[in-house]
């Protein structure tokens, strides 16, 4: 197992932090120390080029157990159900080998070329793979430790009580180092809201930790099973430690509702996770953030037999984030990029996050004229440092992928 | 004003059509002559690489005249509704010197080392410019004849009846070498559907011209305009000459109404041409190609003062078609494809169109394993050949903009 000092101590010439004036920073220990200055004596320098300086990305919602990165090409053929897609997967793992220490080791690395320095990855566990998924991640989390954080959901993509045996695989998944409990669907795959939930908060209550919820159920459906959730969440005290994945009830056209529901999570500090998905009605980022919500983004799936389209860069995450909710202002293209950082560090609850002196220095510089002209642009990232040291540089991360 | 040859003659080895068998072109007198077979003595030759061969991209719907390509980063801070955009894009245009002749050659540079063989611009004809425009980008159409092929709408941006004057420069642009009538909301902007689309028609049957009009306004007032459109096509006999732009109306709830609607248009040949908007209900591109419908896609705006996010890539914008219309299997992300390519190529009439023995060799090499993985992907664009010439080589177009 490879192993990487997790501080480090660096010096940046020529750095634009938010796409302000140009200054310097220095690292010293892992952490942001001071910014302007000349290098000091013996520390390892580099030129930042003018390049704009933003706090690393976070890649707040994936699935880094399954992408078929690196893979034959999968053709897809599948059919348009949810249940066909999760149906689907199950059988393609074993056909396809889709060795989950292998698929995660690519794409975290491919993340962190792209500048993510903290990804929060669900991870499969069901009655046919056990805990393969969980212990192929954990093996990916322990040997890139210091290249990026990787926090682990377990993740009952095939239902859990509909399936016997995954509630149990779900807690051995935690006591065996998943770090956040996972829920999908409780009335549409479940079948069963209240027990869904029941268990999902049962163990976050038992193991202490936070939930992390897909919730694709549109319209009341949805708005139901969120109030479940809150209610939850307030009764155990848990505000500021729960999430709603997707919540594409929140684009319902019932505008009443969707202030009571953000009114809600407001109240009950209910964070939302989104992809800014273009085809399905998705949560008002705007209103959620001025409403005081915590929102996130993530990649979701990246190449996987879902479909095709993710690739794990959460500058273009941020500009998806942008069109679906239609931010052209320079100030609302910066909000979006604010989601992909900032709001997935608060949404994942880590700590020293952000680029004032003390922070941790998990670093990336982006060549743009502006900083929206950097985001819209999505070039190489030109360096991503992650506590200190650089990881990647000119779009390729220095470790090498298996 | 620089003179290039129209027509070529060249071997490309090693290619794989569609991302099929391995196989040659050879192209004579600017054609598709054959596929397969040796390169012929004294033909220039290039080696393909195993790329996957494609017809032209078709940029289908863009704004040349003013995009900001190339000049200082335009900060955002326009207010949210149409008008407010209009009339900033109107006072920009002065304030910051957007020259139409020097923007459209930087844009239609960028498109030619994207793989764009064709591109359809909508240039700006109101009161306060009048016709510079048009003019300049006549210009570009002309300086780069050989290289893409520009085909102009006049556009009246500002409103054509709310502002005297501008019917007559519509009708003068026409006779500079406009070659498509346009038009814009009928009733949002002009407030006065009968009259405006009297007019746009009228000018249409006149100069024997077809027509794009953009037609943003939502559900059912803009059902009601698209139905007007629909009447006077089948009035003037102009069954295939017709376009409506956006088309956001067909993305309405009422699905019977969407229903009707899709049948009106396939009957009536009315082509629909969409961005794939991400924050608007937008047009089913699937249920459409089914009913016959001819739909084409385009970039829209391109860094301009409306938002910064479009880049001119009509590979990412069939990722976008796909995003929006939820395709995930192989085939449908080869329909988004054939959108961007054999869709605008219709929406236009583009004569000898295509990959067939004896269609104008307008050809992009694509890397990537298969065409579902190479679309996805959108690296550098290898080679584009423009009726058998290079024009560009691994995503730079080989003249340089001014």
């Amino acid at each position: 197992m490879r192993q990487v000092a997790t501080t480090g101590d660096l010096h940046i010439g020529n750095v634009r932090p938010m796409g302000g004036a140009a200054t310097s920073v220095t690292v010293r220990g892992g952490l942001v120390a001071a910014f302007g200055g000349a290098a000091p004596e013996g520390l390892e320098t580099v030129d930042g080029g003018g390049a704009i300086l933003i706090p690393g990305l976070v890649e707040a919602h994936t699935h880094l157990d399954k992408t078929l990165i690196g893979m034959d090409w999968y053709r897809n053929e599948v059919g348009p159900r949810l249940i066909d897609k999760i149906e689907n997967e199950r059988a393609q793992k074993r056909l396809l080998g889709i060795e989950p220490a292998r698929q995660s080791a690519r794409q975290a690395l491919l993340s962190v070329a792209l500048g993510s320095t903290h990804i929060r990855s669900h991870v499969d566990v069901d009655t046919e793979i056990g805990l393969a998924g969980i212990e192929g991640v954990l093996e990916t989390r322990e040997r890139y430790r210091g290249i990026v954080d990787i926090e682990i959901v377990a993740f009952p993509q095939s239902g859990m009580l509909i399936r016997q045996g995954t509630v149990e695989l779900m807690e051995q998944a935690l006591k065996l180092g998943a770090q956040v409990v996972g829920g999908l669907d409780p009335s549409a795959i479940d079948r069963d809201p209240k027990g869904h939930l029941d268990v999902v908060f049962g163990l976050a209550e038992r193991y202490g930790r936070p939930v992390d919820i897909h919730l694709h159920e549109t319209a009341e459906l949805g708005a139901f099973s969120m109030e479940l959730i809150i209610e939850r969440t307030k009764a155990l005290g848990m505000q500021g430690k729960v999430t709603v994945s997707h919540a594409f009830c929140l684009g319902m056209t019932d505008q009443d509702y969707v202030a009571s529901l953000i009114d809600q999570l407001a109240e009950a500090r209910v964070h939302i996770l989104t992809t800014a998905p273009a085809f399905k009605s998705a949560p008002p980022v705007k209103r959620l953030v001025d409403a005081g919500v915590v929102v996130g983004a993530g990649s979701d799936g990246v190449r996987d037999t879902w479909g095709p389209y993710g690739n794990a860069d959460m500058l273009e995450r941020a500009v998806f984030v942008g069109l679906r909710n239609n931010f052209r202002r320079d100030d609302e293209v910066a909000l979006a990029l604010d989601v992909c950082t900032h709001g997935g560090a608060r949404m994942m609850e880590l700590e020293g996050y952000g680029l004032e002196p003390g922070c941790k220095a998990d670093l990336v510089l982006l060549e743009g004229e502006t900083l929206a002209e950097a985001i819209v642009s999505r070039r190489k990232r030109k360096f991503v440092v992650k506590t200190g040291r650089i990881v990647a540089r000119d779009g390729e991360a220095l470790l090498k992928a298996p």
